[in-house]
């Protein structure tokens, strides 16, 4: 019967689909799970993009390409790409590869699904619900509301909104032109998403007041106090203050408890950023890190850093129990969250969020914590910690690797000053030769693919490695191996 | 040696780890590839929250649980989802499976990694600006700029953002407050993103003014004109016109060479968002819906629906030649996009974004285009239209149907007329009755699990059905059971 036969399916045949889906998940157990986490394989093959572009011929045209052709492209994609899941891939706050979390990120993308209504994604619905009550949990709080965004940026844009929403609900419809002129508060050393967020979110940089961190990065709350009376003074309205538990460079945390006093004192939401350092909070040996954190109206946390999750994996959590996320980003259409429903429509979350189709990110991080537990979870946290001590005893002992300071997280800050100016501190072009130094070691590891490891400037500092221990699966020769080699790329700097 | 052993590794052994993605990836074949595009089994297993929740055991304990006991969860999280890859499932704007895109989902999964430098993400940053060029190309630009964006909802925001900017580029950095009174036009259609991101951005829902649309859904460019004149006289700034290429509920396209007309006569930004018929354009039969979106300022379109790419896959396309998405957005974090780099920095895109991590959402589409080229998609589109019409005419012969309108797009809305109104439509309470009928039919198919399909009230019309045809796999046959079906359900109301 002709009308019964497809007028179209992916390549005209479900036995082809199968047999390419096998063939590509065959490739990527060889080429990623295997050979990309291998310590003896490269952690990237660096082509400049001129000779990338050529390679990859990404061209897209009106003729389609057989399975073989596609297969191959799929391994080209593989090689040329940086292998993050790799131990010698030390460059963001994010890299290893958690199996379970892989498996939960592969049902997801098969499962393709939107978050919105309980509808259409009702595992989903409750799964978040009770992995957001887990972290609340942790936090310190047993009620509250939340939602997965996607990225910690966008969670402390959601933490901003809320905070200015809750003060002045007239916001909402009339706009920041109908309010007072408001700051937000945050130190020096915080993400840089505070700044892009309130200019996205119509406040601009200039109502972000930076609050100075002492020698360790951390806020002075004696100056976020001095902050708030001088924007008062000024007439401008404070309402929230964004502390940082583990920043980006450094790895500080704020000193929550006395944050929240001021706080407190001066009727300010306080939103925690920690999409770095919150999944310490599962570790009972360091959480005292975030002691105050349950004192916070929002927390960003970010499992897809330290934890492994996969991109992106970020929850926004509130203490708030007034429905004040659903109040604050409601617009009730009609065509999705029909009233009229035969379940209760309170189930359906998609209102809560400034997105439509929202992805689900829930599972990935549902099932790595079902399969490795709380406890499984916690000895990843305490072995992060332990190897960056490692690290920094063995960086101690060798010539030419300057600690920036002894750190608190597993951000391990150093410079590595190459022979030519050890004991040349005193020169007049030390720093400027130094802060030469991190970019060129960059390049040559990358161009040979032996490790990818993060530098930067900082304040006064001139450029400096930042070393980050996340990865599940390193070990010390990890470690050890990181110093041998910036040694053997650096010997004749 | 004690000290290369691992500290830890994901479940201690790597081989236990291959295994379990092994077993899940079979799973995945079974249950979701082969069962859940079938159309003898059930699209989805209906459960009630309280019952769901007892039968998965959601709770995250100390404890890891065993592989059996993980395989065990997988299965159950896929036997209760929704499967938006059936061929009965015709409830979103989204639904089916390509092979290619879920193969290029899997692999972007396990190499997880970030789309904001070249450094961490080559393939993926030069694949993106092929992805958006050819996308571009098919609006009808030789140059330009753009960024993919988690969901169409954050794109249209973008475009907000970016044409506010461009007219006040102080708003970054001062704020609304320091901008006249703004205000953006869209029509009565238009998705509820607009005003939800509008109030996000510190606009308001109120700057957002509604233009009044014709019989058939489409913005009514006289009435944008005189909403444009009455802000004006109130005093008010018209800034940005946001019109839409295939509206959500009845599919219409708004006529963009007027509105380019009036936007031109006014100095406005012209926003188009095609999140859902963008993909239009790529056929020639069809393209002409959206002639003038040349024409456009910025486009916003989300490959995730009618082209089946996965969520989420939303472009926000630009005619821009001068670095504004940068300079909206951009912060210049020292952290990560260093001015020292040993390649070309401008390839660092992720200071073109309001987030920090960025998912990769161009491969799935890449690698989609490549195995079916454009003519493959223009063929898959061109069906969805020709399957749409032949529903259309099905759906005339029968008795208890009534359209709603006759369609241009894939979207099909009518009303299933039960028995006992049929001949009833003079009754005082017709109408009433007749809006009773979807919500009805809904729950019996959901509890059957034997096709969803969305209702919503829309304007003074009570409830009624909106089929989208949008899945390639589909065939006349799924037309025809989507009537018969209704029949079954509804012959006894
Ligand atoms: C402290 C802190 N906050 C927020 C973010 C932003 O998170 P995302 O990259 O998910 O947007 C980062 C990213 O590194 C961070 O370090
Ligand atoms: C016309 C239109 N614009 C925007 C969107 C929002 O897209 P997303 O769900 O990706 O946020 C939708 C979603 O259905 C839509 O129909």
């Amino acid at each position: 019967m002709a009308d019964s036969k497809p007028l179209f399916s992916p390549d005209g045949d479900p036995m082809a689909a199968e047999a390419l889906l096998r063939d590509v998940f065959g490739i990527v157990m060889d080429e990623v799970i295997r050979k990309g986490t291998s310590a003896s394989e490269k952690v990237c093959e660096w082509k400049e993009p001129e000779e990338l572009k050529r390679l990859l011929d990404l061209e897209l045209r009106s003729e389609g390409e057989a399975a073989e052709r596609i297969l191959a492209r799929c391994r080209e994609v593989i090689h040329y790409s940086v292998k993050t899941c790799h131990p010698h891939f030390f460059n963001q706050l994010f890299s290893g590869l958690d199996p379970h979390a892989l498996a939960g990120r592969i049902v997801t993308e098969s499962l393709n699904t939107s978050q919105y209504t309980y509808e259409i994604a009702p595992v989903f619905v409750l799964m978040e619900e009770e992995v957001l009550k887990k972290l609340r949990s942790l936090v310190g709080w047993s009620s509250g509301d939340g939602v997965f965004c996607p990225g910690g940026s966008i969670s402390n844009m959601y933490a901003v909104n809320l905070a200015r929403y809750q003060r002045y609900p007239d916001c909402k419809q009339r706009g920041l032109r109908a309010l007072p002129p408001l700051a937000l508060f945050a130190s020096k050393e915080c993400h840089y998403s505070i700044k892009k967020g309130a200019a996205f979110l119509g406040l601009g940089t200039d109502s972000v007041r930076v609050v100075k961190t002492d020698e360790r990065g951390k806020m002075i709350p004696e100056d976020l106090e001095r902050q708030i009376s001088l924007a008062e003074a000024e007439g401008i309205v404070p309402f929230l203050v964004s502390a940082t538990s583990g920043t980006t460079v450094l790895g500080a945390f704020d000193p929550l408890e006395a944050i929240a006093d001021v706080c407190q004192r001066h009727g300010l939401w306080l939103h925690v950023d920690a999409a770095w350092g919150g999944s310490v909070l599962l570790s009972q040996t360091h959480r005292h890190l975030l002691d105050g954190i349950q004192r916070a109206d929002s927390v960003a946390w970010n499992p897809h850093k330290l934890l492994t999750a996969g991109l992106q994996c970020s929850a926004l959590l509130l203490r708030d129990t007034s429905n004040l996320l659903r109040r604050c980003h409601g617009s009730q259409a009609s065509y999705l969250f029909q009233q009229d429903k035969f379940y209760d429509v309170a189930l359906d979350t998609g209102d809560k969020v400034v997105q439509c189709g929202r992805r689900v990110d829930c599972l990935k991080l549902w099932l790595m914590w079902k399969a490795q537990g709380g406890q499984g979870l916690e000895r990843r946290v305490d072995q992060a910690f332990a190897l960056a001590w490692y690290l920094v005893e063995e960086l101690k002992k060798r010539e030419g690797f300057e600690l920036i300071m002894e750190p608190e997280f597993v951000n391990v800050c150093f410079w590595f000053v190459p022979p030519s100016l050890r004991g040349k501190q005193e020169s007049p072009d030390y720093s400027e030769r130094l802060a030469k130094v991190a970019p060129v070691l960059k390049e040559r590891m990358v161009k040979e693919g032996s490790m990818m490891i993060g530098y930067q400037p900082h304040g006064t500092r001139g450029n400096f490695f930042r070393m980050v221990v996340a990865n599940p699966a390193l070990t010390r020769a990890d470690m050890d191996f990181l110093l041998n080699e910036l040694e053997r790329l650096g010997q004749d700097l």
